[in-house]
């Protein structure tokens, strides 16, 4: 059924490819798989020095690619069925799992028989899967028992990125077994065996939940590509089901690898039933934004009872990861009475008023064993909420924050005795030389587990601005070991982001999760740069465009100044006018060096002096 | 006279004040000068909680200000007579100088006496000033010599920003004596005494050449707060003399400290004398762009002389700093033969063109103590270029571009002999990881003279967002010591940047050089953050948009979700809707804290079991 409430998705859905770009499947050694990569074709270098034309072709560059079958013009996409199962038949090989015959949870059974809400229901609902009684279907329980599954294959396909290594893969695998790379070892290789020892160790997770079989194996572990984490969601003020849905593709087209759908408003259960079913990447929630609404707002109504039921509504519908604000204590929550901006993580001023109203400890420590007995049935992994960041310089690095930190260091611990995959969660606002100390106490309270940040901002003063003001410390924070950075949009503070922001979000975060893993040497990542660079020294301008984050921009800016399409390939560019050009210049030097030897100290010295009467003779032309 | 060529201020100059701000002076001690700063005005802080109102007053913020008497409604513009010449009463009282009766430069003579250029020509033409004969002008001999110039004070006072600690700087300065400040030392303060110790040790430069008295004092070293420069300049492709002028006084008014006028195009000569008249901020030029434009592009046809006279034309019209890439040597040109990117300054490249064609070394290095000798006439400081900076990640840190470092340092010892002021540009495109060994071999290599960087940019992969690649690199350099960043706009590589450009370009940049000062612990830093978070924490929202680097688009993306003027007072934001608000909750947790004396773990302990009662029978409502 077709309603004003159901996506339009001609009109709305983005899905033609990135330019030059096509959608290449590479095939696992272990498991029947096939790994999606986008391959940029690129054109060939010519060029024309006194009257001898070269031609050099260069190799199409393979990059990671978020954007799901949206982006593959063969994949019929029908957003009222969600996207093919990819995970399905894995999930059901592994043989520890049933299909239940109705949902868990009773707010999900209230919404399904409510018949006002049937022309916001997603068409073709499915029962949910759960652990068969007794099993753990988390990738950690899997990878401690030593198996590599295809999730893990999948994966370590994905973070090679490179497609001249990956045609041979197999044997560069024999050669280079994987381990933790450091700087300068661009040699090294992400093997499966390497992923499955990396989730059992705690140092990796998988979100990959049961019940959302459509999302693309990833994994946010500090060996490997960091990743970046978006934002969407409806607030009370604003937003519809299909713009959730699109802003969700929207995301994942500009390199998205998970997606937080943090909605506060009505219909929430809905529209992240649309969410999930056509996300190709795993997908967050705060679970006690929702079970606030149950409760009407007030935080002090909440009970462990509403809770629970709205875990397991999330996790029947298939959200990958649960942000869980266990680590804001009683005892912590006056800590932050004499900051400049108190608590400003929404979960955390939750768990505070809650917590100061009844006198109580915080329900989700008290009650974390049960909330990861539900966690193991689905393979929903833990994302330790950190309540208590600093929501300015002023109280960055305080008591009341890395209280917290400890805290979520003792309950990892206790996930990690239900092998249930957890990453935790961090500031916030910190300045430049104070973000290295988060990620050390990071590292050591939490034994490794993945640290995952907002940020960090490392100023307050630019409202508008966030996106950068943050990019610097997400960047610096990723060099030094986070593994994933929850992207900021320049309305951060501000107001709701449109298409344009997320956008610029994304595209900002892209840019500092890459500049760490260059920073850290991940094996990949520098191939991509090099690329771009040789494009732009030889004015393959197309190829420019085509090899950046955001083509679209870089072609649209260029066009601005030079517009014509000739422009594009000639040999001078905007910046320099027609008449000087200083890689014109270079590209006359290299030449000249090369043709005369002059490639190390010693072949100047010798060389120069003989070669300068022929060099004036006949040499000059190429400068004129 | 009045023609389509000369700049028609009502319609195209920027001079509103920046919102709820009014342009203030502090008056020196030592000398009668007049320190302009910008002060922030603020609302109260009102509160109602449990139907008490409380009232508190917001001290207003004062900034350090760059845009000169543009934002003072009180001063007078006139873009044909320039701006008033704050400094020419302290040049001529140092009696160092002589009125010359015509202008040095062949060049300028001609340009002057060629009647079509009239139309083109600034009005109030005057003749240029020059040291006496065996006089040295320069701040540098002053500092050495022990003297504490008006410029000096200026600075100091300029340096300290926080209007509550100069109402009673004299005092403070007594008590702190000036010295280089390092991490956490809040309490330092920025004496005459210490600017005049840093520009005698090289450490700092004044860029104040004594024909440009328009300018405001300003200071560039690592123990002060860092700065930005910014570009304009007409290519061959665009740009008219108006749009000129307004793009000088649109970068300062958003913070741009020094401006380098990088024209390429016509006119040249004419344009850079309308800037530097109405510029209030050092200018710095690229001298060797305007003489090759002279050899008509033909970098093998320059000559000493024609270079020596554009540089005489320049400082007699007032260029602060000029970019002289005398590090280029012959030897360093084969060594990027190999780079992915070759050379990319324009500067460099024509340097080794030059060398190449004549197989002799670079003559701005062989003429360099000839350079000196104008440059102390005018007291125009010395930016060393590096014209062998790397273009690519591939190409960061290697042999070529340290190689003129290593020149360039050499080089900065020559200057100093004869007290010139000199500071030494940097890269560029390097890799985080690497980018801490660029400010460390620099400090060495250059006997700390202050270090000058592009960026760097962090990553090769964004063109169209290369503000933000750089902006990431900007700031770690700054951290490390960089005393001045050189801006990089969206359009770097694409195309020229319009004035939407260069406003992201600088705000970006304030960004990066103002997390760098809170990161290095400059001592009136974070007071604007501490006001700013204050204010968004207590919803002022007007005091939070004042307070940004960017007013005007803080408060417009606010208005795009919530217009309403009543929005931008109420007790919530548009990202949590108006029944939730964490904000709102941690001021209630606060006033609860407060109340009940929960402000340390001890008294939690104690005092929580016996509140319990009292709070549950009265205290609650605060929470509904």
């Amino acid at each position: 059924m077709r309603t004003d409430k159901t996506p339009n998705q001609e009109t709305v859905i983005t899905r033609t490819p990135l330019p030059n770009s096509k959608k290449i499947y590479v095939s696992g050694k272990i498991h029947d798989i096939k790994v999606p990569m986008r391959e940029i074709e690129l054109s060939d270098t010519i060029t024309n020095f006194n009257g001898v034309e070269k031609k050099e072709k260069n190799a199409p560059v393979t990059v990671y690619d978020t954007s799901g079958p949206y982006t593959d013009p063969n994949v019929e996409i029908d957003l009222k069925k969600g996207l093919p199962k990819l995970r399905e038949s894995w999930i059901l090989k592994r043989d520890d799992v049933e299909q239940l015959n109705e949902f868990s949870s009773d707010y999900c059974n209230e919404r399904l028989n409510n018949d006002a809400l049937d022309v916001l229901r997603f068409d073709h609902l499915k029962k949910p899967l759960k652990a068969k009684k007794g099993a753990n279907v988390s990738q950690m329980h899997y990878a401690k028992k030593g198996i590599i599954t295809p999730e893990m294959e999948y994966i370590a396909i994905r973070e090679n990125q490179r497609i001249d290594e990956l045609k041979d893969y197999n044997s560069l695998w024999d050669q280079h077994p994987g381990e933790s790379f450091g700087a300068n070892t661009p040699t090294k290789h992400i093997t499966p065996e390497f992923v499955r020892d990396e989730v059992a160790a705690g140092r990796a997770i998988i979100p990959a939940n049961i019940n959302h079989p459509e999302a693309e194996p990833m994994i946010i572990g500090r060996n490997f590509l960091v990743k970046i984490n978006t934002n969407i969601g409806n607030s009370a003020v604003t937003s519809s089901i299909e713009e959730e849905v699109e802003k969700a593709v929207w995301s994942c087209r500009w390199g998205g690898d998970t997606l937080m759908d943090l909605s506060t408003g009505k219909n929430i259960h809905e529209t992240r039933e649309w969410v999930i079913r056509n996300c190709p990447v795993p997908v967050g929630t705060v679970p006690i934004y929702q079970a606030l609404e149950k409760v009407n707002g007030k935080a002090e109504d909440l009970t462990w009872e509403i809770f629970r039921d709205t875990l397991i509504e999330q996790a029947e519908q298939g959200v990958d990861y649960f942000t869980i604000h266990a680590g804001v204590l009683l005892r912590y929550v006056p800590l932050t009475a004499k900051r400049v901006t108190g608590i400003v993580s929404r979960g955390g001023s939750i768990m505070a008023k809650w917590c100061l109203s009844h006198h109580k400890e915080n329900f989700l420590y008290t009650h974390f064993e049960e909330i990861c007995e539900i966690m193991k049935a689905y393979d929903v992994s833990f994302s330790l909420g950190d309540g208590l960041r600093p929501g300015s310089l002023a109280d960055a690095n305080d008591k009341a924050q890395f209280g917290e930190l400890e805290t979520l260091g003792e309950l990892t611990k206790i996930a990690w005795k239900h092998d249930i995959q957890t990453m935790i969660e961090g500031p916030g606002h910190v300045p430049m030389h104070m973000i290295k100390e988060n990620m050390d106490k990071q590292l050591v309270e939490c034994g490794e587990a993945p640290f995952y940040t907002l940020g960090p901002l490392t100023t307050d003063i630019a409202p508008g601005y966030d996106h950068i003001t943050s990019g610097i410390g997400a960047a610096m924070i990723g060099w030094y070991g986070t593994a994933m950075l929850c992207y900021v949009t320049p309305k951060e503070h501000l107001g709701l982001p449109n298409k344009k922001d997320v956008k610029d979000g994304v595209i900002t975060y892209k840019i500092a999760a890459h500049a760490a893993d260059l920073a850290k040497g991940h094996p990949g990542a520098q191939y991509r740069d090099n690329a771009l660079s040789k494009a732009r020294f030889e004015f393959r301008w197309d190829d420019q465009f085509n090899l950046a984050l955001d083509p679209d921009t870089a072609r649209e800016f260029h066009d601005e100044t030079l517009p014509a399409e000739g422009a594009k390939v000639a040999h001078f560019c905007s910046m320099c006018g027609p008449h000087f050009c200083s890689m014109k210049i270079t590209q006359d030097v290299r030449d000249y060096a090369e043709k005369n030897g002059f490639d190390s100290e010693e072949a100047i010295e010798k060389g120069m002096k003989e070669q300068s009467k022929l060099f004036s003779d006949s040499g000059k032309e190429i400068y004129q």
